[in-house]
């Protein structure tokens, strides 16, 4: 077989890729060594920046994100018993967030790659990459015991944290930051409606909660919980009991609570490997760079990576030139460091630290008194929300 | 001896409280342990809020200020090697700092008691506090071999860090909160003119560097060194060898060298006591709280503490009222822990942190590249360094 990019991983990073560069004339071919419908069983994140959702809309994918995503204009902090909204539409000059499910992306993106006819060859596993720093890479795959061969000019690795791409890179041509944060996310989806109709970031005594959903039917509640605590030993009545210790009375009264879809903890965790390519092979999205979900951050990210990625390999095919691919590492990382500072802090104001001592307790206090009583930091919040914009190549 | 307010100290905190006082028809006497001479021999802070300016015009002390004072209406932030400005005055629709050093306001205070001849006793050593919770208190110190006792109606506590007035208050009267940073600072005071006609801050892979200045013939410059670096250790030759390293090419050529006219390590720390009031005693100042001095908030925030002390006092004696006294401690701490917030912030921001490790370095490198290419960030860096606004009573 032969094609010009082999993309590895068909979640939405992978998916999103290959029909923007299907819709530039790129031929190209999807690796995944999950069945889609593990791949759709997947719980993740909800919010999608302006970015994202323009980059759907050029992928020609964005219809049913439009129709059914509910748009956000504003986020609200809880905080000493308190909301303070952040109007993220008045404080950006227009604006918003589209919650709208990342499974429900991924699956606009699999139904558009089938009516296109396009290959995505599931259960592909194992996967190994060759000669991806010569110009004549390789991808051979195992599937229904036989192994096959893909020929290819390009090799984009979105198969996340733990796929084979980033792993195929000699470790020494490689440099990994990483942070742990001492706690977890322990996340519930319900099919109850949301108690607001805006995201609610809660920092208590008792720890941070988040009042998120994915549609007006559906709610995605989270608690920061120790690390070592395990889910079976939350049950969903133990959950609702914790998540409303962590609301005000007005959130309280109007929590509607419900048999649990999914219940699972979740570790905080920022990373980051540099560079984003090597050769013939591109990273992009949780295969290079992994934040902590406090700011919605993850998916978006990745969505902008494969932005950056198939411009650059669409100025690579039309005018022969390897400049946008030399810069693709470069740009992405900028604008990610950027997107891990703002999740860094973030995380770091929402959550409790015990061990940054009671000095530590009301800086973060103060900062939250300062937030959202200054125009200016009100807006450096709401602009990392929405999304800082794509620089260009 | 008799008074209405008793001022321990006889510091810039002291003075001015003791200045605005007597503006208000407010009797008071200043106790000061140390000479005169030793007060202006201390060198400290020059960078004066316009809070504090405007509180020097209502204390009638400002022309020396206006007239040799330097307005700056930027500061610049070198990092990789390049320099950036800050406009302060533009991003805060017309404000700014001016740089007077705070041995001149001292000197100034100073100068408007004597001619105003009012009261202020140095070398008076030891001084005791007493019955300070009741409303009649009592102020004891020995001078020249005597014991002495003034009674008055309130005791302000303008004595530092090390003075004795929050010494006076009962251990389990008081909630501390403090933060050692892991360096401090080296500086030198040298008659030479500025490198830059506005401060610069530099971090830089060998360490934070500060270019100030006390005037347009004297400069003052500080670099960030391990907590165990000793002064002896530091010839007037490595120091400015070690500047030059620190600063930009454009910055090197312009500098000029000179003989120190003093040089000393300083520790960063943050630290602040709460409350600030124990019955008939008011803390100001260093005596409640410090800050590390990247930002320069520290002189600043005395004076903003006596400006609103002086306030309180004025409304109780005006209008027999004690309510402006009751809020005293909280409105001054709520200033108090966002300038504590700006300060930790701005030192993590410029500062080498050796244990953060590779990902905090980056960390850092992003807020920096997001900083300065941001509009609302600059803007909250500069809405805090020119001073946030007093609360009203």
């Amino acid at each position: 077989m032969k094609t010009q990019v082999v993309i590895i991983g068909a979640g939405p990073a992978g998916l999103l890729l290959g029909q923007l560069l299907y819709r530039a004339g790129i031929d190209n071919i999807i690796l995944e060594r999950q069945s889609g419908d593990y791949v759709l069983g997947r719980i993740r994140a909800g919010v999608l920046e302006q970015v994202t959702m323009d980059l759907l809309h050029q992928a020609g994918v964005d219809t049913r994100a439009h129709d059914e995503g509910l748009p956000h204009e504003g986020i609200e902090l809880l905080f000493k018993d308190a909301r303070h909204r952040i109007d993220l539409h008045g404080l950006t000059g227009g604006k918003q967030v589209t919650v709208y499910g990342q499974t429900e992306v991924t699956r606009d993106l699999m139904a558009a790659r089938a009516a296109e006819g396009l290959t995505t060859i599931y259960t592909a596993a194992p996967v190994s990459l060759h000669d991806f720093d010569t110009a004549k890479p390789t991808v051979r795959y195992q599937k229904d015991g036989a192994t096959h061969e893909i020929a290819c000019d390009f090799i984009a690795g979105c198969d996340g944290y733990h796929g084979i791409s980033r792993a195929s890179v000699p470790g020494d041509a490689l440099h990994l930051y990483e942070k742990v944060y001492p706690f977890g996310w322990l996340g519930v989806l319900a099919d109850v409606p949301p108690v607001s109709h805006e995201l609610i970031y809660a920092n208590t005594s008792r720890g941070f909660a988040l009042c998120s959903m994915r549609s007006e039917h559906r709610s995605r509640y989270y608690l920061q919980v120790a690390s070592d605590q395990k889910v079976e030993n939350w049950s969903d009545e133990s959950f609702w009991n914790e998540l409303r210790l962590r609301l005000d009375p007005e959130a309280c009264e109007r929590l509607v609570t419900g048999p649990s879809l999914e219940k699972s903890i979740a570790p905080l965790r920022s990373f980051v490997a540099e560079p984003m390519r090597f050769g013939s092979l591109f990273l992009a999205g949780d295969a290079a760079h992994i934040v902590p979900p406090t700011g919605a951050k993850g998916l978006n990210l990745a969505t902008a990576d494969v932005g950056f990625l198939s411009r650059a390999l669409e100025i690579h095919y039309r005018e022969g030139s390897q400049s946008a691919l030399d810069r693709y590492s470069e740009l992405c990382l900028r604008r990610v460091w950027k997107a891990e500072r703002f999740s860094w802090w973030f995380t770091s104001l929402m959550h409790r630290f015990p061990e940054n001592g009671e000095f530590g307790q009301k800086i973060q206090e103060a900062e939250l008194d300062y937030l959202v009583n200054s125009r200016a930091a009100s807006t450096s919040l709401a602009e990392n929300y929405v999304g800082l914009p794509l620089e260009s190549f």
